[in-house]
């Protein structure tokens, strides 16, 4: 089966001009969910879908499904689905998510090409709000997809501004009908850039997932006191940044000591903001987030516990108060045999290497295989760099690892 | 003579309302520089001005003076002068600037109602962005009055959002005609609230200052590498923000070290921004400012070469790039003798007790020191707190300090 490379390409190319970030480092973009960039991004996707003669439908939450429906198929058998999402980080790149869902609508065409006659639908899916950067903690269309979050609290999930997410998908006219039903799916299979470098050190173009860690996120507060920084004398301050420095160290500290017993353990600090921020007033308020993953579930536990351990100390030694909260607290999930092993065969028969890791980062299809058989394949990502206008993939690895999914899903679907 | 503590506290109150900002702790504003709660506190004062029969000029940059010219008064003398700032911090007190405005206005008063007979013109003086929350670093008024800065290299200061401060001024309406040139002074006066303790542990209602602490103010840049936090194991990050950490702590390390030898030796790290800021991206760049301020010149030298210090240990420990710029390098400054025995002695006059102390704050009374003869007197501040809504000093310590000042202006005036 022949992958067209060039219509890939095409497609990840245009949809980059969508949020598109000025970068001499690379090609960056913002494409917040429901934003206006996020509006181009879908329009131009249901023009592909459309250009390939998939049915569109859109469900409550924005979620977007292109379904191939061929004469071949029982349209009452349960489908096999792949795709991703279409959404960014601010200033990330252009394969975190796009790679996935233009992959899936490139395998359903290099099917149709290839005169593949499948037995079951085959559905190409944008999930909404993936990255979790406007609404919400991420993955958030999925979450409704799979039950794990209704409908009504995913539409009531407000942004910074207040606009709640129902409101802002209507305003960017993809607010739909219905609630997509992942159990309904016979199996998905995800394509995503890797984001680390063990694909390219190893020189492997496709590697398929056997769990994806799992993941808490925490917000800590501090309080200490805004106060004059010509006027109040060192041993009379409550420094709310000097805490929180602290207590960034003590993250990284407990991590790396973690990394000993399990050498996937992460733990990062990534949104940090004092109050009220000024050069002159000493930080009465930081505001921050803990994000901490492993695929041993033992490890989140102790460096979590080592993060109320450092701000109950900071609480003594200092003159600050703080509070953590602990609204993500996400097991660790394994892939599904079958699709795995449908990856691996995919693989050999297009005469591509391939190889079992595991996924750092958190993906819709975490969600998904709660509810039925899920897959998740990894392309190389240059220097493992994404979340930044750097994060590259070759678009002859882009086009080997759809190989290996079109493969593995046309033989999940001719099944 | 007799100063109206109910006139000064409804003008301090009635100010407090521009810009007023909600707070359950006290009483809060924001009046950024030619904002229009900037323009209403202007408009205001100018009322009250001419409510009192004085004369205004509004000049290149904004500064505002009324002027006193008494029949008494030879209009060709060299004036003697009082004010502060109208601006604030963001979520800044009500007493930090407006006092010192308002108490010199009602100084005028007060002078007036007894009948004091000035040979010399008195003026009352509102200088443009003392904070320096909007436009560059602070003290842009007074240091355009003082001739450390052009009024063509004032009025091209922007904002963050590009918009330069004479577009700011001339927009609130009060972009005016001609410099202001403090050397023209006789002598200069300024109330402003203490910032610290120091008169409330003593029980003493006014200090006169000695000398106000040198200042320097440099921004830092830290360059890491902006990554996924999920896939990016912790050997191969570069944490902008876990290295700015270990920068926070060096500067209050260096400082709190250094106050063995000079015990009012201050740093601050008070503007912090990571970036890209996200829950799930390591943080690529950190920048930051750096606030060193002390009565010895030589804790300055010392603070900031530990801070770059810091920046060479992290060059070469974490794989980040980093870069200090030193903007800002002012010495300390002493007050004037005649100035400082003229408030001593209407201290006396007025059964006040008063006491020497050094400012740790930066105050505009720092350039025209420059240029003139110049005093800095302080007021009680409850708890040593400003820069935050709970500043607060009692309206009758308002008053004993406005009547100090009131006496050293009437004897400075008819000198």
């Amino acid at each position: 089966m022949q992958v067209n490379q060039q219509r890939l390409r095409s497609d990840i190319e245009s949809n980059a001009e969508f949020g598109a970030v000025p970068s001499e480092d690379g090609r960056g973009r913002t494409v917040l969910a429901a934003s206006d960039s996020d509006r181009r991004a879908r329009e131009f996707f249901c023009e592909r879908l459309r250009d390939a003669g998939l049915t569109i439908r859109i469900d409550d939450v924005g979620n977007v499904v292109g379904r191939w429906d061929p004469e071949s198929a029982d349209s009452e058998a349960a489908p096999v689905a792949a795709g991703s999402h279409l959404d960014s980080v601010p200033e990330g790149g252009i394969f975190d998510g796009p790679l996935g869902v233009y992959a899936a609508l490139e395998s359903v065409r290099a099917m149709q090409d290839a005169g593949v006659e499948p037995v079951r639908p085959v559905e190409v899916v944008n999930f909404t709000e993936e990255e979790g950067q406007r609404f919400g903690g991420g993955l958030v269309g999925s979450a409704v997809a799979v039950g794990e979050m209704s409908v009504e609290e995913a539409l009531e999930i407000e942004d910074e501004d207040g606009i709640p997410l129902g409101d802002a998908l209507a305003d960017i006219g993809f607010r739909g009908d219905g609630r997509l039903d992942a159990s309904e799916w016979d199996a998905w299979v995800e394509l995503h850039v890797e984001q680390s470098e063990r694909l390219a050190e190893a020189g492997v173009p496709a590697g398929v997932v056997t769990s994806i860690v799992g993941l808490s996120r925490c917000a800590v507060e501090i309080e200490g006191e805004a106060d004059h920084a010509g006027s109040t004398l060192m041993d009379d301050r409550s420094d709310a940044l000097a805490a929180a420095s602290e207590f960034v160290l003590d993250i990284e500290r407990a991590t790396t000591e973690r990394t000993e017993t399990s050498e996937t353990a992460v733990g990062t600090v990534g949104k940090f903001d004092v109050s009220p921020n000024a050069p002159n007033v000493i930080a009465g308020r930081a505001s921050l987030t803990v994000d901490v993953r492993d695929v041993e579930y033992e490890s989140i536990e102790y460096i979590i516990d080592e993060a109320r351990a450092s701000l109950d100390r900071l609480e003594r030694q200092r003159p600050v108060t703080t509070t953590l909260e602990h609204p993500w607290n996400r097991r660790p999930v394994e892939m599904d045999d079958r699709c795995r092993n449908a990856l691996h065969a995919a693989g050999a028969e297009a005469g591509l290497e391939t190889m079992d890791l595991h996924s750092g980062a958190g993906h819709d299809t975490m969600h998904v295989a709660d509810v039925t058989d899920a897959a998740l394949l990894f392309a190389p990502s240059r220097d493992g760099i994404s979340h930044n206008p750097r994060e590259w993939t070759d678009w002859a690895d882009c086009a080997d690892a759809t190989r290996v999914l079109a493969g593995a899903l046309a033989s999940l679907a001719t099944e």
